[in-house]
C-alpha cells in the first residue's frame, strides 16, 4: 500500500484556518501570519516546502483548488498558474464533476465526486510505489484521517496565537501518534507524527 | 532581573487538563497518558525532566500544592514526600496563610495570599540571580503569561488528543513567540519557547 502524507500548518493553539474566512481572507483573517515560514524563511526550511509537493499522486478539497464554491466556471483554473508545484495527478474533491484539467509540468487535475475513498483509489493506482499526499484543506485533512488513511502527519507550528478559527483535532479521535522528528527555527517547528489507529 | 521560565505538558490537541478533575484524577481523566514520557522513559528526557526543578526559586499554584481547597490542616505536605525535588524556597499561591513548611534537602514551601506580583518579587528575592521556575498548573502559568512575567516557555507536548478539557492558551493573547529548539522522543516534543510581549 503506498506510505500517505499530509502537511499542515497549525497555530501554537491548534488553529489551521481562523476566524471569518472570506473571499479576501479565504483562510480566515490573520493567517497570513501562519505561513510567515514559508515566505519569509524558503531557504531555511527548504527541505520541509520540498516536501509537500513531493508524493506520486495528491487529493485536495475543493477550497484548495480555488476559493469559489458552486458550479464550475469554463476553464477556472482556481489558485494556479499555468504550472503548479505538483507535477502529478492531482484529485480534487467535488460535488460538480468536471473534465480533467491539464496543466504544464506534469500536474493533472481530476475531479471526483464520489468522495475519499474513491479519490484515494485512483491516487493509488496513479501514484504507483510512490507516497500520496493529502494536500489539504484541514477539513480535507481530518476526514481522511478519521478514515484511518494517513499514515503520516506533519505539522508545521507557528508560533502565535490565533485564538479563534477552525482547530485540526476538533472531532478526530482514536489516534495514536509518534513523533518521528522534530525540527524548529525562529518562524516554526516542523514536527514529523507515524499515525496510527486504535481500532 | 531573574529569567523566568515555565514547564508545561500539553496534548497534541491544547489541553494541559483533562475533563472531570476530581480526587481521583486531580488533572482530570485521561491526563496519566499525558505525563507516560515522565515515567515511560526517565533516561531518555532525564535533561528535560532535571530541567523542570532546575531554579534559584519556584512559584506554583494551590492545586500544585495539594489536591484539596480551603483551609490548611496541621501540618498537611500536600503532595510531596519529606524531600521534595525543589531544594530551594517554593512561593504557593493561596487564599489561606500559613506559616512557611520546611521540607528536607532545601526545600521550603512558603504560602503567598497576595498574589502573582508578590509571589514574583519574593521569588526575586530569594533566587538571587539564579532562574525562576514557574512550576504550574496551567491556571498559575496563564496568569504569569498573561501579567507578562515569564520569559521562556518549555511545551512537552505528547503525541494524544485528550478531546476536552482545559487548554493553556484559552485566554492568553498578546504573546510573541519564537521557538529555541525542539526535540522528539517517540512519547513527547520538547520545545522551548522564548516570549515576549507585543504591548
Amino acid at each position: 500500500m503506498n506510505y500517505v502524507t499530509a502537511d499542515l500548518t497549525i497555530s501554537l493553539d491548534g488553529f489551521v484556518a481562523g476566524p471569518r474566512q472570506s473571499l479576501e481572507h479565504p483562510m480566515g483573517e490573520g493567517t497570513e501570519r501562519l505561513h510567515r515560514w514559508q515566505f519569509e524563511q524558503a531557504e531555511e526550511n527548504a527541505a520541509e516546502i520540498a516536501a509537500i509537493v513531493e508524493a506520486g499522486a495528491f487529493i485536495m478539497g475543493r477550497n484548495m483548488f480555488g476559493p469559489i464554491r458552486g458550479e464550475w466556471e469554463g476553464d477556472w483554473q482556481g489558485w494556479w498558474d499555468e504550472n503548479p508545484p505538483y507535477h502529478a495527478p492531482v484529485y480534487v474533491l467535488t460535488h460538480y464533476p468536471r473534465e480533467p484539467l491539464v496543466m504544464q509540468g506534469g500536474t493533472t487535475f481530476y475531479f471526483v465526486t464520489d468522495g475519499v475513498e474513491s479519490a484515494m483509489e485512483q491516487a493509488r493506482t496513479a501514484a504507483g510505489s510512490a507516497s500520496i499526499s493529502i494536500g489539504g484543506g484541514a477539513d480535507t485533512i481530518r476526514q481522511f484521517l478519521n478514515a484511518g488513511l494517513i499514515d503520516e502527519l506533519s505539522l508545521h507550528t507557528s508560533p502565535i496565537l490565533l485564538g479563534e478559527g477552525e482547530r485540526l483535532f476538533d472531532g478526530v479521535s482514536a489516534l495514536a501518534l509518534e513523533p518521528l522528528s522534530a525540527r524548529s527555527t525562529s518562524l516554526v517547528t516542523h514536527v514529523r507524527y507515524r499515525v496510527t489507529y486504535a481500532r
